[in-house]
């Protein structure tokens, strides 16, 4: 898709309005009334009522989840939009948004897992977006995390470097930070979300998926060309991906998985799925240095 | 990728020697013996020790795999490649295969699941191949399959039609026959093994996914542009594919997603990882008759 230079959105204000929707699947009210709290000590969340819908597993119908997408990012009076669970449904939208620009330019969406597909959608069209903890996530967050979000959205400073726990494949590498839940990226290969990768580093997370699927998601990369184009890998969490009774590990095999592709790849970054899912903006410019499994940013997601 | 004329296969005789080979997961001995005496019945079968090697869920390294695949294939003695079983492994084997042409012209390779990887590789130059039971497999199947197998790969006649249980979206369409399970499938797309679809009648089984997970498969098919392309689509067993205690079916949500798409529709044909599953040739002109759930074959597998 597009290869637009990305813009840095419009910083947010303590006290500003902001949209809560739920674009992918239902989720359970004490969780969200917990991150509500959160939210509320620092702007004006609003949302509307259907975002209690249920359809299978879905914050309800398509329709309804698309026009509250949309209605929050159009609306000139939100200045941010959090998204209140991932789970999965933002892709079905993707059908609707192959022809669409997303309106509201310069406003922030906040999400990560399945929201990964709305991020890859505003990448598509050079919006910087943040891969960070939904609504029904923030209230089992510590205040650091929370600071470093309001941080995110308010400061023009670039954010603090990260820090990863294992060196898989040494080297440094920069660019442009992309990417997200491992799940929802390979699902985009091959459409017209899938991003241009060239020249940037790579993040991904996931949860839930057993070795042998986290192998042939990888592979699917690999097969569609993306370890060609990439400069290095940064990884999050990935959490509750393990074999019952195996003689390996999830990490064994995605170091054997980053070994071949032969770029810089540290692991370990407290993101995803995880205890910790600290935000990072998306499509800001970083330094990876795999040695030192740092990674630093050398944008910010604001403007000043 | 190439769209040559598909061509068929030499039949295979009674006492011929037949090749087996386990190029993706690795399987229990019993099940292997089981299937071995089978095809012993009826032609010779052939297999090296190394058959038997582990990696993790493999059935050896990869350089392992892809030698006995080649081999088999190439061997001017062995007229047909059995598959051992399908998991995990295949894909990873399409890193190696993306410049190579198959050796063997003429010769059929019979598996399922996994093996969907190997079939769209030998689709991809023009090769038919069988969609039906792997080595593992064949020792709890019943007679009547064993027999509708052996006569694929030896006669030139039209193999039997087959029926399934349920009517989706009404209508008729005629094309060649492509596709296997849909998470393999899916995992191609993108990537130089996306076979080409316009005007085929795609076949998707599948086995332990759930209903959003089959959901995410089936919107990837769509924002790939799959089902601008095909004609008609007939469904297999999709077995182990239920949420626990949720109030819907995978059958429920196959049903709207093949609505969705307006194309002629069928399911329940008894292929795929239920208690049937009957041998299919790919790349052959067939009928899909979506109000009758009736699946005609126009074209044998081998030549006369």
């Amino acid at each position: 898709m597009t290869s637009d230079p990305f813009r840095p959105a419009a910083a947010v204000r303590p006290g500003d309005r902001v949209a809560i929707i739920a674009p992918a699947s239902c989720f359970d009210r004490p969780s969200f009334e917990a991150g509500l709290k959160v939210l509320a000590g620092r702007y004006r969340p609003a949302f509307s009522e259907g975002i209690f819908s249920r359809h299978r597993y879905l914050a309800g119908e398509d329709s309804r989840r698309l026009e509250e997408l949309l209605g929050a990012l159009a609306d000139p009076d939100t200045r941010a939009v959090f998204c209140a669970r991932g789970g999965y449904g933002a892709t079905r939208l993707l059908l609707q948004l192959t022809q669409l620009s997303p309106p509201g330019a310069g406003k922030l969406l906040i999400g990560f897992s399945d929201i990964t597909a709305l991020h890859l959608w505003l990448q598509a069209h050079g919006r910087v977006s943040i891969h960070g903890p939904v609504l029904t996530q923030l209230g089992r967050l510590g205040t650091p995390t929370h600071e470093r979000l309001f941080g995110l959205l308010e400061s023009a400073a670039v954010p603090a470097a990260l820090h990863g726990t294992a060196s898989y494949v040494g080297g440094r590498a920069e660019g442009r930070l992309i990417g997200g839940n491992l799940s929802m990226l390979s699902r985009v290969i091959g459409t017209p979300f899938m991003p241009v990768l060239r020249d940037c580093i790579l993040l991904l997370e996931d949860q839930g998926e057993r070795p042998y699927r986290i192998d042939r998601m990888w592979t699917h990369l690999a097969l569609a060309g993306v370890f060609a184009q990439v400069r290095g890998i940064a990884l999050g969490s990935f959490t509750n991906c393990e074999e019952k009774d195996a003689p390996y590990s999830s990490a064994d095999l995605l170091r054997e998985l980053a070994a071949a592709t032969g770029l810089p790849c540290a692991a370990g970054f407290p993101v995803g799925h995880g205890e910790q899912n600290e935000p990072v903006p998306l499509g800001v410019r970083v330094r990876l240095d795999a040695d030192a499994c740092r990674l630093e940013f050398l944008e910010p997601a604001v403007g000043g």
